[in-house]
């Protein structure tokens, strides 16, 4: 029996038509549990609930425990980034097809009440943060969950940078771009492109060339107490960008660089008891079907 | 309006439990239908119809002009390369998962009686015939309708060997093997190597490294007409083998040639109206799924 | 023995430094050989060679049986749609390395000497054609040589796209794009993409998924006679775009159709005697080399 | 600076030709530096030193503090499970292709004399231990410092397996095998099977299954800590193999079951100082070469 949770916020995603049918249902549930809960400002407004107690974002960071978004793994992930600096602990409710983050179906509503109560597993994932330099100047700073992304600007169709791990040159690169990911981002973008699964529980980050010239570049995993730097080489003709969870970018320009570490503060997942990471894979990658081609 | 099939056969699989009841159903249908037909000698003794009319596969070659195969995908490969010399159609019942050559559910039945009708559409997918020489000598020589892959022996766990097509070195490649595979079979093993899927319309064969040591080793098609050769290298220190759909090995040496070329003569597949090439593959690729990772 | 040429035409890659060097070379052989050879004029005034005869490209097109491009693929790339409704043969002069379609080196210039006397092998190479169409209207047509590639707009990380083939629906993709490539360009973006080689005497096409969320999304070979169509999903929140070669681009808008089919007009290559297309293989992919990992 | 080393064993690899060359070279420069050395007993009487002083495995376990291997990779996995259970240093001289494990070339000799006295790099790595199982009983164990693999058998051409990490069911998978690869083994067979490089200093173990049959199974890299369960399938129709970096294979059977886990003590590797993972990478990769495909 973990800590039960004491004060929810409740975060939905902009402009997503059936927030206003799961709210209303979670917010009945919580009246019904005699819970104290606040609805973050936007969703409110957006979503009509005006005559509830609301909270700005920086007030919630303050003053709850909880925090439960409404949408998809990319509210999830907002959310995530933007309370990065405190210790609140998330949890996703998702109306459509669950995520690997957001794993309460509305339909199953009624496990939160186990978990507000205490019943619950929580696992903590580390963030990345980049950092852009031009010269001597730090240009701008971003977090990501899952990943962040370097890739061609609006012209270009490929990029070449030079990868440095703790100071150490690992290749030049002419490709579509580099994914740096985190093991939560593992089984995103990066996993399109060809990078393996990395298990929430490793302490490592992977860096996934995307459609690169050279054929024996390959993914690579290391420690996610690296120091990864990447240097935009002046044979680039025009500008990249750096994306973070496919949702903040940046336009970089050639001879910049661009440093990356573990963020200092981890996330604090939470899941009901049923919880199990390996189901979640099995389900999203559909690995409980019949094999492509039967037995000869 | 095609022709009309007069001289129909039933082939079943060796050994499946659910032969009995499909094959009943098959008969009873048939015999509604008034069709002349006969079933396949060992068939008829495994499933225990012995009082119905029964030909050995080499008069169903000499007197039939379609055969229904009854199992999955093997069983109408096996079929397939048994008939190879003959003009005979082909169309195969699965009561398991729909394979790629087997597309009539026996719940479809009905959909065979417009078949025997002339109401169907077909096509030619051609053979690969391998010859092996040691030295002066051919040793041995088989046909495949999916692949003939070229593996470690017993105790090896990779082997060494020179391609060749059309005379021209391709390279000296290490690896755990080689397939080579007709458009038919591009969907099966040589998929799971990360080879491409080749439209049955295209008059080629693809050359799907396994696990090749060079990491720049990559997939090769080339022309159905091209003959291709390949050299197993003095540096194994053991035996290889030659597999054919999977079904039909052959024990290689040291030094021996693998001559490989398109068979002269192609089956005929029969397919529903309603057959779609695509459909098939969408169905077989869980191509209609939503995708691995959640918008962000 | 071939048929000997008798009207050269020689076009220069804009601003490649070595072209002053090259094209001194080339003429003084040319001389030397007693050959009738025009410069492009846009060649001439940027090399400085303005006191020999120049054509324009359009002259060209009609007056001369050979062009000889200086220069990277690249360049010989756009030579050759610009000259796709003429039956000039094609050769390309690279000073740098060598790649897939330039094959002769500046040290090895005698060897144009035989070539230009009818000691030459030739082959065709064909083209494809995009046409876009918004609504009703044809917006914009283009040729491409290597390959047409659709992939996201400005903003945009992923597309989503319907293809069919022939009129039959094949998938609907969320991808960072599709690569719809010849032969000839089987060896560059879409090896990239995992796609594989085609040899160049195969009349197909490969359609290569970059970056597809669906893990099961493949390489597709269909032939080069299909229709090809790609409709630009509703989906899509922002701009795609189409390029050619990596050369000529377009910029699409949601609900935008794109049909691709065979250009009717092959250009023809021309290769020393010595000329192998798998040599070439073998030195682009260093396949005489080292395996990656030493024998156990 | 590091402690020296007092007493040097050398081993050589079994049946090599160039290693009564190498070995001459290494004790005639042991000599004269007057290092206390011995060879391992077969090593010495295989290259005809009987003369000089010689101990057995078990002897120089007890007594030396550093082997030098001469040989490829493949010496030096071998010596370094024989010696798992010790402290001892490894160092590998190795003639032909430098291994991604034996750095040190025989003309480079005289680096090893810095090491000697004490400047040097070194490093721990893992090792892996395997158990089976049938029933009740455990009938064989063995360590791998590269890579445990499971494969089929004679006869077989697929393995039908189910997989558990810390008793939690991962996949049941069909498929041409699983290698269980270290950091150490990542660059070896695992890379042509498509995993990841997981850098030496990650304490995780990748999982990359071998041609599966279902598109969606990937490589995944698991905490080193994890208990890693296979179960052979009853669905198995022949036996499967379990092999150790390539070298110590055991014969399973239908029902048995494979436990894996990170062995108690690491190895460690002896560096030149100016020793560098990522140089070792790019050269045996081969990524300081041109791309395959020249710039547009």
């Amino acid at each position: 029996m973990s800590k039960p949770f004491q004060r929810i916020a409740v975060i939905g995603k902009h402009h997503t038509t059936p927030l206003h049918e799961t709210l209303s249902l979670l917010i009945r549930h919580l009246q019904d549990w005699h819970c104290e809960f606040t609805l973050e400002t936007e969703t409110a407004t957006e979503a009509g609930f005006s005559s509830l107690p609301t909270q700005s974002l920086e007030e919630i960071s303050q003053a709850c425990d909880l925090v439960i978004t409404i949408g998809g793994d990319g509210n999830l992930l907002r959310t995530a980034r933007q309370l990065c600096h405190t210790s609140i602990a998330l949890i996703g409710i998702n109306k459509g097809q669950l995520g690997y983050l957001t794993d309460i179906h509305p339909e199953a509503l009624m496990s939160l009440k186990d978990i507000l109560r205490g019943e619950y597993s929580s696992e903590e994932r580390f963030l990345l943060r980049s950092h852009v330099f031009r010269g001597e100047d730090q240009l701008f700073s971003q977090i990501a969950l899952n990943d962040v992304v370097l890739s061609p600007g609006e012209i270009a169709q490929m990029i070449e940078f030079e990868l440095y791990i703790d100071g150490n040159f690992v290749y030049r690169q002419r490709s579509d771009g580099l994914i740096i990911s985190t093991p939560t981002g593992s089984t995103a973008y990066s996993l399109s492109a060809g990078g393996p699964i990395l298990h929430p529980g490793i302490n490592a980050i992977v860096l996934t060339p995307m459609l690169p010239h050279t054929l024996t570049s390959r993914p690579i995993v290391v420690s996610a107490e690296s120091a990864i730097d990447i240097y935009l080489s002046e044979a680039n003709r025009t500008q990249a960008r750096l994306n973070h969870d496919g949702q903040e970018q940046f336009s970089l320009q050639v001879g910049d660089r661009i440093h990356l570490e573990k963020f200092e503060k981890p996330i604090r997942l939470v899941h009901p008891k049923t919880y199990n990471y390996f189901h979640a894979l099995q389900s999203k990658l559909h690995w409980n079907q019949q094999p492509i081609f039967t037995d000869r």
